[in-house]
């Protein structure tokens, strides 16, 4: 496989981690996983992303998990690993277990002391140095870390950091943020790609500015692989009939908190894991939830009837 | 007009805050919006709420602002003043020049350096003695306050406190406080009301778990009130349809900063106030915002068309 | 009385807000602690700052307070009022009273939503513009906004904004900011007032840098007056000897939460003012508390004897 | 060496990390260190603090580090490990390790989404859960959490959870917090160890409320060791003259960003440790930080002669 780099484009789904219903790491599961993702069109894997369950798990299970999925995905997608750490020394040495057992990159969020554009510049500076020439991602998320990355700081990253290569951008919505690069794109700054989160709730008009596709790990990832493929067709009212199908759900799944319980329930009733299981401490469903969730599903399988979709 | 209590319901709109061009309070936008608000179903005004242009204004113009509301409301609808302020002394002096205006009540929001459940609940205990009979809405908004008010909390201050007659549910969308609240409703608890915020984003579900209503300034209150009346009517399909008809505007006029210019682009393009303009500092929408509105808004009235709302 | 610029320097003293027993504003204290600082040397005052009781203060008590304390200083120093408003037509409107009742200028503190050096500079450009000719000082502290002003982002507004004269140091310690700025000086730029607060706990290392004095609240003003004279005569040593016997109290008093309690109960056993009472709601000094400061205040007594400055 | 338990008091040593000037840990200025610390009259070393550099070390480094210290120390002092981690899964890992080496005990800070007391109360009882018999200190520090804990949170810990042995206080300077949790212990609530922080700088006042020694890292442990034994020989006096003495150190090495950079200066300076250098990326102190070092200790010098204490 290839390495990662500022042609990436398309869907990369945030994997879930999957647990049995005592929190056993499931590997037979992350198989399953790897296949539901891939059937459905995903180019490529996001394992141990910030806001999942990569911190409930010890060193050795995310290796596990990592070589696990690199192997079940045996080349048809590219996988990359969020390696955000404390430290350098630990992101190097994640860094180079996740290269080690197949990954196409690596992904680094801003750490939440970081204030003022130097400090940002300086950190993702050490960071370019503690990977060596491994390509990375940065995962720009204001909601999370309370850190904001202004357009200019990404050119000059983008300008003297040749393997930072994609920006992860969950900077909510940040619509004129796309713009903005992009702008400075056709004005000859160095192209990043640019793959956005924030559960997809905004991907039309993301692709719209500029952006290359979808980072985020809503639980029917046919919403956006064919939001993307409409868009790239140039069918945006096809690309926005999707997008509205699955809206109301995918705003139910963004929400703080439940949302990963939610997502991880609607994973495995579409048999794509086998218990929705959250490794302890996490929050579980209530009844209410669910019946929230079923109607949900219940007005989406309908909805995708009438636009001829299901 | 009586004062407000528990028994408040339906749909709250907070208005926003007209100023002309050059950035002068809009008092005959003001009349205009008011009669917009009431002719689509609202049954009161927020006025001066924390996250709209409030803090923008002078203590002469707020009151003149109040005032002129009141006046326009004639009766027809309470009036809810925000009155928030860092220090109880400006906050006497604000409740007071609502009250004589002829507001019904006031919302309190949690400043943002209370922790620890005792530490809210002294906090709003001394909001309760400073604004003396008035009654007040607790604004429960911890995505732009931080602060996180437990149930528990909200429950010993409504067993402590006669005038904290509402609770503006804004947590984000905190289905399970909702849930909790009326739980223990059902237990003997004090029953408050309870409106929800978040721009409408979670309407249905907040209804279904309880909540007497909303209290947001989305563009279009006929969404608000339209899903309020079916859930009321028990058609929840229909209450549904009519939601996720507006769900992709109703999502991109909650987008942090350029949201705010988005709703008063919306509301000057319907009619209700005269010029879209924040008063400065303030975003502007770029070409392309709006060609995401105009586009959302064609949308919208397409599918209104479709479910026979148009 | 001159306007503030960049030639100000020596101890500006940021003073209490006195209040009676039951919290009414105390204006004869007022005129007895101008008195009071004037007579330990002070060159200055700055009134209703952040950190202390201002937003207890209606805006009728501030303009009473700001127009007494004005009266009583007489031209015997300057007065800096704090004008930090949520929105500028607040703060022009406070600006405009303060200069009317014969302030030299106006201090203003970044609000805490800032992050990206953009952000600030462009908030500072809007404070400039609101102010028009009025001289502003500029409150940098991090500890309490969580803001932090990179030195080339002050450098940028200083360049531009000629009515920026004064930086008020707070950014704990901040040391290599100062030093950071007077190298700039020394290459060309414009070089502004610099008073350093932090309650005085780093005033001989910040007049080291380049610091022209101190703009704090230490109930104890002749250390800050002495320190800085005992600089000005080139007495590094007499300056430390000074510093040093008021340190564990400055420390002290320097806690958040009750230092001001700590303060006022000072002021009021020296007579400064009337009563110790903070305005409801406020922390209270428990006896163990009072034996703490009344335990410091004798070992600092006898340690002035030692050192000759008793 | 025994467990640790709630009967701990005196000084324990928050530990730096050595490095040599290339940035490996240096193993071998560990066992100087441990000698330095130990001869000064430490009870106890705290490894890989919160605030250290510990997260720039490896898990294999980690566990490499603690290995040495313990047997360096060979039963004369207990050893207590910072354990926080951002998972359950990798808190265990590490505390078995730690436990495993020989340390007395773990430490755990409360991570920084904690806000409502239940949320609090959940997540200890989950750690206690999580690491079985082995008992823990809980690390109060909201200066950098931004988690402030309640008393009464403390106090049902302290009587749900028999390995919650020690309170590691650092919250500045909670005097109150001290004496509201001795108030209780006299009311029978079960009593645990509490040890402060915050560099020392609140020593003596926090003995004097019942804090049973001093947990921090300043480079002169002979301060802590000083001021806990004169207060336990019931001289208050000397304990602040011994305090006095150091305070004017204490305070610049408790400086945000470089004060580490400080404290590892004078530790080097003293022969504690080979190099002074912090791994990279970490501040570096100026000519001018080190020219404030020099002073402060050549007058801590001539005051420690003049107090006969040299």
């Amino acid at each position: 496989m290839p390495l990662l780099n500022e042609s990436a484009s398309g869907v990369y789904v945030i994997a879930a981690t999957p647990f049995s219903a005592i929190g056993e790491l499931d590997l037979q599961s992350a198989d399953r996983m790897v296949d539901f993702y891939l059937e459905r069109g995903a180019d490529g894997l996001t394992l141990l992303g910030l806001m999942g369950e990569a911190p409930k798990l010890t060193a050795e299970e995310s290796i596990a998990f990592v070589d696990r999925i690199v192997r079940r995905v045996n080349g048809h997608g590219q996988i990359i690993v969020g390696v955000s750490s404390p430290g350098f020394a630990s992101m190097k040495s994640l860094t180079a277990s996740a290269m080690d057992a197949g990954a196409a990159g690596v992904m680094v969020a801003a750490p939440g002391h970081l204030r003022t554009d130097d400090q940002i510049y300086s950190y993702f500076e050490n960071v370019a140095e503690a990977l060596g020439p491994t390509p990375f991602a940065l995962q720009d998320y204001p909601l999370a870390s309370g850190v904001q990355i202004a357009p200019n700081v990404i050119l000059r990253l983008a300008a003297a950091l040749p393997t930072f290569v994609m920006l992860k951008h969950e900077d909510w919505p940040g619509l004129a943020k796309i713009s903005a690069l992009r702008a400075a794109n056709k004005q000859g700054a160095r192209r990043l790609s640019i793959l956005t989160g924030n559960g997809g709730l905004f991907l039309p008009e993301e692709l719209a500015r500029g952006a290359d596709g979808a980072m985020t790990g809503f639980a029917y990832p046919e919403m956006m692989v064919g939001v993307v493929r409409a868009h790239r067709a140039g069918d945006e009212e096809r690309a926005r009939d999707i997008f509205d199908a699955y809206l109301p759900l995918a705003r139910y799944e963004q929400q703080q908190g439940i949302g990963l319980a939610a997502r991880k329930y609607i994973l495995a009733r579409r048999g794509a894991i086998a218990s929705p299981a959250l490794r302890k401490p996490g929050p579980t469903l209530s009844p209410a939830d669910i019946a929230d969730v079923e109607r949900l599903i219940a007005r989406l399988e309908k909805r995708l009837r009438e636009i001829g979709d299901g």
